[in-house]
């Protein structure tokens, strides 16, 4: 067994001393006003271009406020794809600058097709394409998430290509098992004839997945996405996927709980990460004390809770 | 009851005497040398953007061959993403040349998430997003496509954003029935309790999440992704979604025929359309007697050809 994603997610989890994920989903409209104003200064640029800008220093004071504290970040590509090619851009200077603070980057795209395609989005966001031979090789270097989350309902030939392109360059991959929202009920929580739920079927499928890819601690580079909302199936899951750490998406400003996330982790207090993003991202609106010009602090001060939130039940 | 995106969709169709979706899916490697020979000798580029601007000449060679004989496009986004934010531009920048030359566009994204996020993805492909007020507002204009496919695994939450920005600008969606691929038993063909299968199940929520967005055709726009290579599947979801338009993938490489697909069509050979990536963009690489400059001939000749193999069956 060779070390793999899941083993260094997880000692950085161990050096960190928190389990913690921090989100990076910048809604422009939430952004603190100076950096906006900041930003608009700028006249030489388009608007568009100007409003990456300020996402991209709100990002970096996040990054700052929170690097020393916690393992992992995830940027949510949907709030950037927003802004088209610029947002984009953003994204790539987003991951480029949690990596160089020492951060693992998931990017949380729930990218989904068949083979051939499912092979294009695993080089664009874990890999890299290489054109050419010699000289004129050209080399796409990709996005270069540590890992991307994947949506299953094609089954096994679009989630192999991922698996493929993250055993070649030590990442992971997040299988959406069962997702932290109301409606996950609608085909997630379907029932088959022998009593089991579409959710146990996708959760044993995707240990299976990831059965031949176990690294030194025991854990698969094939996680999977459970929600904190759903603390009944996530302790199922957890029985189901001895092998397959889980992102936990859904505390805070969902509705999860530290109790409610305690079932994901196994007995050493291991083998899940839990991802926070309104609530460490906005967390400026809800203290006064800092302000919007204080909105890293506020940020660093609500991980500094959820730390311990989650450290009373762990 | 309104016009809405099925209604153009069919005016299209019949407007163009096919149910044909040219797939626009650029594999870097197999285009035609001359093509990346020229966008090479761009010295004050990037290779990352000259590579781009040789996809976008490609598509517009694509887009001239076939514009007056199809009435719609679908790019695959997994094949520009690959290309980081220059691939995104160039992905605007294909949709807009499809758009100017009259053509509806489809953005294959198969783009999914909870409810907050997807309203995110939802404007950015079919929407747009707007901040500020009066003199200080500013319009962010996304991708502005057509339609675009939606993957179902999270329930009726991640898909009604969609389907809200869709209402507003007369666009639509194609939610992931029944994909294409071999794999898609493994979740799909999955039977219930009363022998139901979930692609039935899935069926007919997309059928009653389009049921109060039907337009004057008869025809929901919310549509349905349905494999050509499944077609006793195609027939039944057929019977149980009279109101939903099928996206239908999977027409020539991948393997499935004319006869295959004739099952997705209304008594009036209405209500799908079939899309061909490969075999339209590559088909100089079997019609030797264009050769690789005569890439959009070669092109515009299978599209022909595949206009009279459908119009056998329908």
């Amino acid at each position: 067994m060779a070390k793999n994603f899941a083993d260094k997610l997880l000692e950085a989890v161990k050096k960190k001393g928190t389990p913690i994920c921090v989100g990076l989903d910048p809604n422009f409209e939430k952004l603190p006003k100076f950096l906006k104003e900041k930003a608009f200064q700028q006249s030489d640029k388009s608007p568009m271009s100007c409003a990456v800008d300020a996402i991209l220093e709100f990002n970096k004071g996040i990054i700052d406020a929170v690097a020393d504290i916690v393992p992992v970040v995830k940027p949510q590509i949907a709030y950037y794809e927003i802004f088209g090619h610029n947002g984009i851009w953003c994204y790539e200077e987003t991951l480029k600058y949690a990596k160089s603070k020492g951060l693992l980057t998931i990017a949380d795209a729930k990218r989904n097709d068949i083979g051939s395609t499912a092979s294009a989005y695993a080089q664009a966001f874990l890999g890299e394409v290489a054109f050419g031979e010699g000289e004129a090789e050209i080399i796409i270097p990709g996005f270069d998430a540590d890992a991307v989350t994947v949506n299953p309902y094609l089954g096994w030939d679009g989630i192999k290509p991922f698996i493929e392109e993250a055993r070649k360059y030590e990442k992971g991959i997040f299988v959406l098992v069962k997702t932290s929202n109301p409606s996950s009920l609608d085909l997630q929580d379907l029932q088959m004839k022998d009593g089991s739920f579409i959710y146990e079927i996708m959760g044993g499928l995707t240990d299976s997945w990831g059965a031949t890819e176990i690294g030194e601690g025991g854990y698969s580079l094939v996680g999977a996405v459970v929600g904190a909302t759903h603390p009944v199936q996530a302790k199922r899951l957890r029985m189901l996927m001895p092998n397959t750490i889980f992102l936990v998406p859904g505390y805070g400003s969902q509705g999860g709980t530290a109790e409610d996330v305690k079932v994901c982790f196994d007995k050493d207090g291991l083998g899940a990460i839990v991802n926070n993003s309104r609530g460490i991202n906005y967390a400026f609106e809800k203290m006064p004390e800092f302000g919007e010009n204080g909105y890293a602090e506020a940020a660093r001060k609500a991980t500094l809770a959820m730390k311990e939130d989650l450290a009373r039940v762990l």
